[in-house]
């Protein structure tokens, strides 16, 4: 059974409440609630969390070696600018995929660059918090070619 | 039954053939086979084009406006630069989802601007052929909230 | 009497379809009668072509040395980005009109570069199809200076 | 009866004189006088006037709020760094055309960039003093459709 | 009693009937009302001007060493541009505040970047008309520490 | 009884000690004393905090959507790069107010850009801790016009 | 016998016609009879296409890998901004050799880079038609050291 | 005899009241008065100027097309952005030369570009007003090659 | 006797399992062992920290001031983008030095830069562990000149 | 009988001993060999030189003026950054072909530049030594058409 | 009596035979028999040398701390890249005045920036062999003040 | 016994003459005697140049191939610009460190960038004549792992 780490980054603690017409009304709450069904529909262990903290995320990252098969990370803001997570997601050998809730391409410009990308498996952006589920979709999925 | 276009840009004819070591060795008859069988399982009806020409690509969408649901587009090195092909994908009222087989963000610089990224609805990159199947799950999806 | 050849590039066959806030309700067929009517007030022979192929434009660009006494060209989005419809009407000897029905410099800032302009007589943008007429109008009112 | 104001910004006092090789060899007042003629069969009340000062220009087109229904200028080199100019276009309510006697995009790069551009009706650059009366025949023909 | 110079840049006497939406209703003659009541109350000596001329406003500058302790000054667009305004502020010995109604940086690029912003003491932007009066609070309370 | 929180960005703990010819003599804890008599004034509800942490900052301003009416924030360096902490601002309903020790024009280039001035109300820079004290009079004076 | 495919890319069908300043009065019958008259002399099966169509260049570099044993491009302007047939032409495993007949280093600006060179094995620019004979010679002495 | 109109540009009013430690304890007066007695030597006719107005500067530039021989001028921060007073000298026909007290390629990035210097004969910076005479000695010795 | 404070920046604490291609396979216990016995071989006195968040190394950075006489820092990703971790460095009056594992100019551009070089005494990469004993080196001799 | 000179810049002393996976193991003496028979063949009398030094190599340029017929010049690193050779080239009435060993635009970017392309005839690049006999031909084969 | 040295860049002695459209047809000797002959007429002892060797160049400003009381060079091509010149320049205590004989401001775009200027007296541009007289005239006159 | 070479680029001749404030008031002298000592100390037999020449630093280079067993550089200017030397360096296989007296990250802009050190082991900047040592420590102590 794999194990998957979901890491919400900063500021999605405020999910729901925060700008609704680029995020919509869904709470973090609903969304984690959401993932765990759909995490035990395919038979995937799923442990959620949030932090405001670069240093607790990069944590999380490095003890995923040994705690995690997989990770789904939503870095937030720090999409743009931590080259200290990206380093973490550099150093560990697991599959890690990057979610966005919205299409980052339509919104500001220094929301188009991802520092973090060029090192994670792959990037899925501007399904909303259906996002997650492709990506535990794809993790699901990796063993079978469906 | 949901309609759903699959638009394979330039050279993606030569998949299977064409650096292998960054596409892998799946031909496009054996993508598009796989595809068709996703669609099936999903209940939805697929059509699947490939094109070396920006001008058809471009046409095959303002049809779509009449003929399709949906567009699953991989715009090849098209992404960079069509902007014909952005402005074609703003003119219809379609879901349309952008994937890419490689994560295009580990690759050369220029292949980590899309400019048809900010009109679609989403992009999916890094996961192979199996982008194009969770591209079909979230379109198959939206009616339902999993 | 003068010829008089008129390009509609990329997606203009969806005028009156497309983005209606920006290009109104006119559609292609209602804006050509309109040009074909001015044209006989002021004796001029005209005929409208529409393409979505770059190549295609650039080989009616060729033939107009021989067929056309001037062209009006609105390339669409190939005005930013189609160095080869740059050549082409670089390589003839006529009077080319670039006209925009949108105020291109209102827009996104990647259409406020036109590589074509500096190689064309004058550009016109802004009037909807009125830019047309201008440009016929001047075009008609070469021979005498009003 | 449609009041017109034509602004000429700086330098063009010395049109004919200077550089003929651009400019050709008409002077201003030969231009105003064949505006003139040619509002005058367009049933337009016309008024020209020139000025080398920023801060001249910006008060004729405060004025123009009472004293006209549309303006015409052509603010010479002002069009490539008088935001002052341009927030005073932005601050009235009329229709503003922005004409250059030549196609500055032919000229040298900072000739490319209008800062006024963006906060016009349309802009008519290349057809020298005839690029005037397209104006005028813009203005003029707002009333009817042709 | 302290002397104080205000200088309001171009556009300024248009305020009230310019672009509401972004500087609000009110007149440049109830501004000035308002910040002669404030400077009353303050037991400042103030003086209030407008001019749509950078070299009028660059001799206010000059004549203010003779003429004020402190000049107060929203440059409107010249902000983005006038180094020769940005000179004069540098030429006197008196303390200079920039103002701006709006918070520029909400606002379009061009806005971002203040030529003066780097030879004056402070500035104050984005809280609309009573910016000027929290300018003269800050020269007011030179003297005590609050 | 209107209630502000002051959060002090990272190393203004170090204020009276650290480079005293760019921030003065004054420490922090003074500065907050003459802030909590300056609110006393004004019959405003004060709290000050410091943080070094850009997590730590992003929660108080996340709880101040509940506990506070306005809050006048001082990034530090933050402000030229926090993305994560703009998220948070713009996050919340609440009046936010950028303040600056220094005029952050007059120093290095890196500095003069803020990441976070685009989604506050106002920016005070230059003044000291006189600075806060205006942010102070701004909220304050909120409800009167003077 | 080696078989060398040579493609003349967009508005060379225009040369001897086009800016015979630039490319001079040969046209591209006397150009290709010239390369015929080489190739034979150099025992090389030769053949020569031209098209002002990016996905028909496409797709002859495509079947190239059946058909010849080198390419000899000469991409007009499409060296510039085409991607797709950079990606063409790393899909295939041919020697490519992209020829200019201009210095294009010489000429405007976005003239001297292309994107086609990082994946060809040489370019040959400034000879005239005399280049496509230096490429000829060095696909045909690739089996001797000269 | 030869005439020659010295042009000093805005704030150079201020000359031994502003920044010493720039430009020097030497006003304006004392300059023009060290100008005057050096032509008389060289019997040159001078007359010399000052401005703070772009556009009277402008006209002055113009009319010397009637009323000197050669223009030297220093225009003062107007040399980095007024491309009005750049068409204004290339628009007559006589020798102008572009002088600056000190040496603006030691001082701010932005006084590094002169939008002046390529439409003038030549340029004199760093001399103080040493630069003046030495603009006068070439000018005075354009007949004769010393 | 000299008190040394040695700061390893994010993500050191996974050296020796993080891309041993770049970093080798000794672990930061190895390495900081390695450093204290350097340390008493020449007679300082060392502590070594390691802190994936950037507010920890801030705080650890000004207790310096009173806790040490120098610090070694390796900012590890903070390096490229900390303006707060520099602000701290230039906050207390001790001897800092920068040290990097890798020879970071020979990786990706985004690590070129150091933000935090332009405040500290010197910088040493590409010696692996031993650049830190370089370091100690350097700072132990400082009071002879060997 | 034409007299051609070959210059190989700096580090070509190196050859068949410098990064042979980018060069090649042929050394400058086996190459120099292989040109002098080359010639020999085509009846041009050949002389080849290395400098490390910039100022050798343009007074070989200088003076080439009267001793050469044609250049063909491999100018290294300085193909990057020597402006001194570009006017060397510029400065006599000779054909100079500008070769390199390798494909310059596979490399690293600063490799992408030549500065001395504009200056010279043409340039030929990635045939290895190849390219040499290459531009030999170009030059043995100006008198005839082939 | 004043040792002035005159030093003369790389190219330089091409003088009269380069370029005469850009640089006229005196040649280096007639340029230094001129400049021998101002410097006797104003008491100066001249010594006039050329390199096309940076290191010569170098090495002869080092040496002028001893022997010469001022420098005129024209640096050549040298003027836009060589920061070793300008750091030889900087270490000297002497007067050093740049000169060129066009004015570089019209040409090229990379001979627009000098990486000299900001380490020198002043500069002189354009005047053509005159320069180096104003140059003489600026060193001689030093003494007085005219 | 290790054998290395020291390389003092441009105008370290004047170490001790030139910019004290930065440099120091140790000669080149005083600097290599402290070598020659520390070398003696560490059983290193060095040998110390300097040139002022790039071409004579690549030959030294080249030779260090078959003389030394590894080189210590201080580039001097030729650190911003050399692509020469980068070459040299990069085609022998020794170990070579970069060093710098000053912390280059400290000054002027364009001494932030070496365009050597992507291609040396190692640099070391900041420390002064220290420096050297450093880096021969490092070299000295390859062989054990301290």
């Amino acid at each position: 059974m794999k194990r998957v780490l979901v890491i919400h980054g900063p500021n999605l603690n405020m999910l729901g409440k925060r700008e609704p017409e680029v995020y919509g009304g869904e709470t973090l709450t609903d969304l984690n609630e959401k993932l765990y069904k759909a995490a035990d529909q395919r038979n995937v262990q799923l442990e959620c969390r949030q932090s405001n903290y670069e240093g607790e995320i990069i944590e999380w990252i490095h003890r995923a070696e040994e705690e995690a098969d997989a990770i789904i990370i939503n870095p937030g803001a720090f999409t743009h600018y931590s080259y200290a997570i990206r380093d973490a997601a550099a150093s560990i050998n697991k599959t890690i995929i990057e979610v966005h809730l919205s299409n980052i391409y339509k919104r500001e410009t220094f929301r188009h660059e991802s520092v973090i990308a060029p090192v994670v498996a792959g990037q899925i952006s501007g399904f909303g918090s259906k996002g997650y589920i492709l990506a535990l979709e794809a993790i699901a999925g990796e063993d079978n070619n469906e």
